[in-house]
């Protein structure tokens, strides 16, 4: 296996380039913020112990059902998929773990300790794939899995998700996210309340088989690929999944997965206040389930997020220890540089939502003044903190501005040189 | 107090004049049925037993923020309301209770059951108010009700509650129904979750309050009046409402309280599941609560919502006895005129639904044979069953064709004489 | 080339058996309708001269982004693809043309010619394919085609587009659809203004390669596979197209490429008003671009969109000739026999359209009578034509039951005979 | 009449207390904007020559169909509100031009020149009311104004647009816009087409009535108050009108005016380009017309418009000259206090989008680097501008924190004491 790390000197020469803008930049943010009494230190302290999985998944090139169009460099396998995710964490600092996908990324575990060791890696939780047909399948997931109508389809997801979580104990692994396709294109084609049932039924055996310190993550989605109904829709339906199962059974929300104009963050709070936020999936989305950069379409969204998120710490919610984790699909961008960036721009949102006055913001609501209200929500979010998420990169020993850095690095072209090149598919499908 | 009833003789002379298409269209129908094994006498029977509330506040003209334009005459009061609705039961005999609004329809219990008694009319669940404020009121629900920041605006909307469920018991209702329009404009206005603990307690002490045979309804809205958050915001949050607060606790569903796109019948089913469907709401929407009439917009949802229903009576669900009431409102036609094409839409989607061959649907399900499952729903829902609701109405004292009748009677012309006309109003709210 | 036609003893055998059932169900709808002045006759002659074009890509099992599970006996070509296209024509009778996608259905033209007179087809308009990368393309369509910035890519894209118009001439198309999905998926990625200066001028080279006798439909869509700006992504645009290209260029609508809650009747009224409306997609979706069967999700909205047509036939707009083409992707069912459902129910709304009382409507409309103008719509929409549709394709040499006829005749365990399985696509694309 | 300005040594007094924090936030900025090659001062000055118009209607207190709840000294009359805006442009010195509702604010001209001379205000676009009646209204608008069935109600629309003309000429108005609320409530109430054309011609004849330097806008909207079809619904009807009248004729963009999921800022782009932007409503939106508060929901894509803008005045389009008006609705705030701080909201969307590096943002369109393209405006957009804002505020004897002074100011109390309390209404309206 060959290591492609960016070489140490790389990177510190391109921060040498850039410490002395980051230094002044940093004072006087730093003098801005002691006007308000907010000590940026401590602010550059949470921000640098905040961290988010990277997806397997997600440093292949991504594609619509319409085409798939590949960049130079794709990843081979899980082995080269980790070295990507090596530099994405060497350069940010914020992503020293690795989320697996189940079959795509089957391997011998010890190799996978072993590789991800090297890169300074560590993995968050395993993902199952039930919603397409692997080659040697014994039973079709066309009209469902776990909520399929027979009981030999059923046991086969049953049992996929059981492996998923046997190769994710001998990795490491503390959870199990399940999401399913499962659902209808037409009225009529399912039962509504026996679907759920049967999904249900086969969830509690996956529950049976999780590790005393495991959680189990359910994932709710409105549509796609199922086009009429599909059978974890909505937070409340994830809800009564968490509920039914147990204590270790908790919701995943995806950004998005949600109906047009939902306020998401109204449901991160409902599922804080009654223990069943297992994570995110962070993204951005305009349309549907678009996977975009976290970020890059409602920025002011993703601080809403944490807002509340932070708002939990702060009020010392027990049990409050939500997974963080990156799903997008990145088609038009090289992955990595869309993964440095969304790690970025995920730990923004963090910092932006600690620098909310929490005391005067309760105290305008306790008022009724919902202009101050929202204006201390704007003025933290308006801050550019951007000097203190780079100054927390430059101290863990990562880059001041990863993304110029990875480019000057050369790193896609020389992986390049070893993947071959992957022609573009020709979807077929519309 | 006139009586406003229409003669008799007016209904038995213009069902005289449609008896005989009625009678062909019954025949043919009954052979085309019978063919399929069905018994149009059974169907007509099981519609004839379908009813649905009245609501008081829709045989007004209703408006929009931008205006409100009346009709002539208008009821002044609930007992000229009570008058309307007594037409619509008189005519389509598939309306025989109202739900009242207080404090609108507030009144001297005995006079208001007297009034009633007259027109052959009962009670449905009572309706409570706190979201708009009263002349005499001495908290205001600006920003909130039941969910208000100041303990002192919340017992008084408990209060209120309270006097409603009191009246109702005077009346012979047997349920509650709750909707407040508490939330926020501005991201930071209200702490979600602080919120919602209000709520939760407030709402526990009026179910103290209900009677041994009572149920408490609450009523979930995406949005309107409050446009950033809403305390009660979708069917989670209804079901955690529900759960929270107990047995008697139960979820009304709105049609038109949902986010784009959203599948209600899966939420209808989701609900019967766990034991928390209270009732309906009907109405139509194309864009948000537009409380168009019932079946106007999307009659295949009604139908989709109603398969549900007849479902879980198939089903034989036990304590699955949901409320059927309409929520509408009038605002270019007579608000009688709407009520009785409602009343007849949401019977026809339960005839429709009583017709789906659910023997055949289910084997379709079983063998995943989508195509011929969604057109065993669609051959129930496409046909005509006019005749099966025109024989109900006929058979039970009422009109074959009861938007005729009513117009024959001249009844709106009459109410005209004894009841002032009403200016338009300019809301000044843009 | 095999022949794998239905015998019509097969066809004859099965109408037999139907026979009775329709001859009553037809006699006491004519009677029903001749009541009211409608003579049945005259709605049947019109509706078996209402056509639609099958595509050739949908009668292969579609897919999602996620999976595609293919079904037995898929085509392999599009050779395969017009047998299955002329099995959906000889029991519908309503489907004489196809639609070709090139490249995929590229082939010899005079074979196609001689493959297509075979089966009774002729071909409808052609469809260029410039939103995925060919095995041998020079320049790859990932950042655009048409609009896209670099003028060589869009000179490949016009070249391939009039090579569909020369294919075309050569098989008696008269049209040619141009669907790109060109767009971003961040802010910033693309100006939008240059965008569509170069797509204009690229559609306008095309629109010059077109014979005298062709017309040049565009086509909307707003999202998808773009995620966060399309160049054409909605009418508004659409028609800024056709306007400037000139008056062969039209406007084509897919039922599905639109914002939710829009109302496409209006969209469909305003283009027949200003001479624009090239012809259709159609299909049904809850969600975004779902491309399921036509009617199976809003039967009423397709009513309406035909209550347009009709109307426009029935004021006698010149020039009015709409291009009727089905557009689906069938995931879950045989795909044959969607596209005959299909099929049945736009002709379904076209009957029912037929038999709107538009004297009486245009009487309520003008005395602001909304509930009988609505009732007026209703009572047209609610009548059950099967019987029509079914004298229809009887008499024209079709099936009364066409998808019963379809499964009794096996013509799909005989093509799988000879076509070779193909495997689940793990779309390997989250 | 009372002279209710805030006296001058109370602004300047709370500006000197904010005079040191601004300086040195002030000079960090410019520091770093320098380092990338931009000039602060030129920023500054651009800024402070942009100018937003107040809405005479927001700055009472608004409601929705549920309710209205007042607030304390709500304004009376037009010269009250002339107050009210001459309060917010002392402090902001945004907003010099308020924009007149008629008939609400129908008084003599010369007067009305008058007072608004006295608080140094200008009058800009005229706003006309069709959507509601007025007491001594000869036709009513239940049923449409400008497309209305009856030939008088038409007239009688028209005959108001042209009194406001004559008004706002009186008043040194350049322009007049126009929205109807004109639709209908079900299918069928309405015939599309003729509809749209008796608006065409009304409007043709309000065009006639224009003098030669005005401008008439047109305002599209999805729905509200009519619930199934609206006559000018969105951006392509709204266009077909502007090019039908001619070329005074433009369109008016609402930001809370769009089907869900709209791309708005596409829309601008597009209008810009066949030049028929006539202007903007400024507000935000999570729902439908929520006429929240400008940048309080989705702040990023308030920059994005303004991108457009921004990017239309560095390419030089000819003829561009955009209206800028807010219009919203305050519930639940002080009217003042929002109007105050939504003109800084929109001055700060500008003065972003004023900082994007536009030659790099061309660079990487043309390299189709969509990361870096999206980067770059993401940079300008995380810029805190609010020192160039306070500072443009200063220098023109407005105030440095204008809420904040506002309070200080007791202006409210002031004109409480002078103004009857209001009570709230109870809409009556479900």
């Amino acid at each position: 296996m060959s290591d492609f790390r960016i070489a140490a000197d790389i990177v510190a020469a391109d921060n040498d380039r850039r410490a002395a803008a980051l230094d002044a930049d940093y004072r006087a943010l730093g003098e801005k913020l002691a006007r308000g009494g907010v000590d940026i230190g401590a602010i550059t302290d949470k921000v640098s112990e905040f961290f988010v999985a990277v997806p397997s998944w997600g440093v292949g090139t991504g594609g619509t059902r319409f085409a798939r169009f590949p960049g130079q460099g794709e990843p081979r396998h899980i082995f080269d998929k980790l070295d990507d995710c090596g530099v994405i964490q060497q350069l940010t600092r914020a992503t020293p773990t690795v989320s697996l996908h189940i079959p795509w990324d089957k391997a011998d575990p010890k190799e996978l300790k072993a590789k991800a060791e090297t890169l300074g890696l560590g993995f968050d939780a395993m993902n199952s794939n039930t919603f397409s047909d692997g080659a040697d399948q014994a039973h079709s997931y066309k009209f469902g899995s776990l909520s399929h109508v027979d009981a030999a389809t059923r046991a086969q997801a049953v049992e996929h998700n059981i492996e998923c979580i046997e190769l994710g104990a001998a990795l490491g692994s503390k959870a199990l996210t399940v999401w399913v396709g499962d659902g209808s294109n037409f009225p009529g084609q399912t039962n509504f309340t026996k679907s759920f049932e049967r999904y249900l039924a086969a969830m509690a055996e996956i529950y049976k088989a999780l590790p005393e310190d495991w959680r189990l993550f359910s994932e709710h989605k409105m549509y796609e690929p199922a086009f009429y109904s599909t059978v974890v829709q909505d937070w409340g339906t994830n809800f009564l999944i968490a509920q039914t199962l147990g204590p270790k059974a908790q919701c995943l929300v995806d950004l998005g997965h949600h109906a047009p104009n939902t306020n998401i963050e109204m449901i991160v709070a409902r599922l804080i206040q009654f223990g069943k936020l297992g994570g995110f999936h962070f993204n951005d989305s305009k349309y549907g389930d678009d996977d975009l950069d976290a970020g890059s379409i409602e920025p002011y969204r993703l601080f809403l997020v944490f807002n509340e998120l932070v708002d939990a710490e702060y009020r010392g919610v027990t049990g409050f220890h939500p997974a963080h984790m990156i799903d997008q699909s990145h088609n038009v961008t090289d992955p990595i540089e869309s993964l440095i960036s969304s790690a970025n721009e995920i730990r923004r949102a963090y910092a932006q939502a600690l620098l909310v006055d929490r005391a005067a913001l309760a105290g305008y609501q306790d008022g009724n003044d919902a202009l101050m209200a929202t204006e201390t929500l704007k003025r933290a979010y308006r801050t550019d903190v951007e000097p203190i998420l780079a100054e927390a990169r430059r101290r863990a020993g990562g880059a001041i501005d990863p993304v110029a850095t990875y480019r000057v690095s050369g790193y896609r072209a020389k992986v390049s040189a070893e993947r071959p090149a992957v022609k573009g598919g020709s979807g077929g499908i519309v």
